[in-house]
């Protein structure tokens, strides 16, 4: 993909600013594990080509929770979140699979941003939708119990990994969910005595797919 | 409080813009209860006056938690969520005490963001400032135990009430912090077992405030 394919703003920017885009644009290419921009605090926006990525927050003591994940063609805004200055919170990225990505730096988006009403009513929407996904886990969180949550998890790494094997500690769930490894082990183990999944050592297969989703909706 | 005094930016807006702010906004004076945009969904821009506002979700089932409070100066955007396409969550807002306030009709607001760069990044800073805000509510619901919230919430409103008298019912408490109303009283009768609080009928005198506000902290 190019720089150009993940703007649907594109036609509507100046030959100069569609230049400037695709100039700064950097190739980059990571195993998966945190984001290199961990380390200097804000590499810039993330045009995903491939793999995907997970943005989640953790607790003082290490405890996560998911937010939500990028797919490719998505566009990562909090990777320049530092060209933001009213977000006061930190969100850490990782690359959950081997990925590309152009990454435009920070303080040059950021520039372009306060140039082009354009480029800034777009990040405005980038926002809006990233805001979204933060309200709809925050209703899950608040009104959803957990055994909803944890089907509505599996029913979106089966259809993320197109599989119905998922590679998945119990751990690992429980990172994503923000909850303790025994509730999910004990919710995983009401599900497999309803049939819907089977448990084996790191690996969940599912087994009535529609039972899940059912609970899930 | 006149229009200009709620944008930080008016001294960067072009003549024609100011105008168009100020011919733009109407004064309106609300008791408390819902504002009249939850019935024609979006009203506009509120510049916040006198009085106060709160900002909250609400389950299927009728559920609350409190998103953030707006005091005079502040300016709520979601009384405008209409102009941004991508927002896909409803908030409801409600005056907590007799409130006046300036309206700037959305398709009016919309329409400068679209055309003025500085508006359109202005506009971005407020909802970074908000997405903020429900980050920190959401790290506080996923990593807080309810006794540290309950202390927070008090802290927070004795000093809003600038008194240590707070006219609050068990059931409006719960409604803040999204619990049931038995979790709130069984963490108040704690607080007074303690010594840092006395319940009356419909009345919460606190006694210690530092005790609360060390554990809230």
């Amino acid at each position: 993909m190019d720089v150009s394919d993940f703007f649907p703003i594109w036609d509507d920017l100046t030959k100069e600013e569609q230049r400037q885009l695709m100039e700064n644009a950097r190739e980059k290419q990571v195993s998966p594990g945190l984001l290199p921009q961990q380390k200097n605090e804000c590499e810039g926006l993330i045009l995903l080509q491939t793999g995907q990525l997970r943005t989640y927050i953790m607790s003082p003591d290490g405890k996560e929770v998911t937010l939500y994940r990028l797919l490719p063609g998505d566009i990562c805004l909090f990777s320049a979140a530092c060209m933001l200055q009213e977000i006061r919170f930190d969100i850490l990225i990782e690359a959950e699979k081997d990925s590309t990505y152009h990454v435009i730096p920070a303080h040059q988006f950021k520039q372009m941003m306060e140039q082009s009403v354009t480029i800034a009513n777009y990040t405005n929407g980038l926002l809006s939708t990233r805001f979204s996904e933060v309200m709809w886990l925050l209703e899950q969180i608040m009104w959803q119990s957990m055994d909803k949550r944890l089907a509505t998890f599996l029913v979106e790494e089966s259809q993320l990994e197109a599989s119905t094997t998922l590679h998945l500690t119990h751990e690992k769930i429980a990172s994503h969910l923000g909850t303790a490894r025994e509730v999910v082990t004990r919710m995983l183990k009401y599900f497999q005595r309803e049939g819907w999944i089977s448990l084996n050592r790191g690996e969940i297969l599912i087994r009535n797919f529609d039972a899940l989703a059912h609970l899930a909706s």
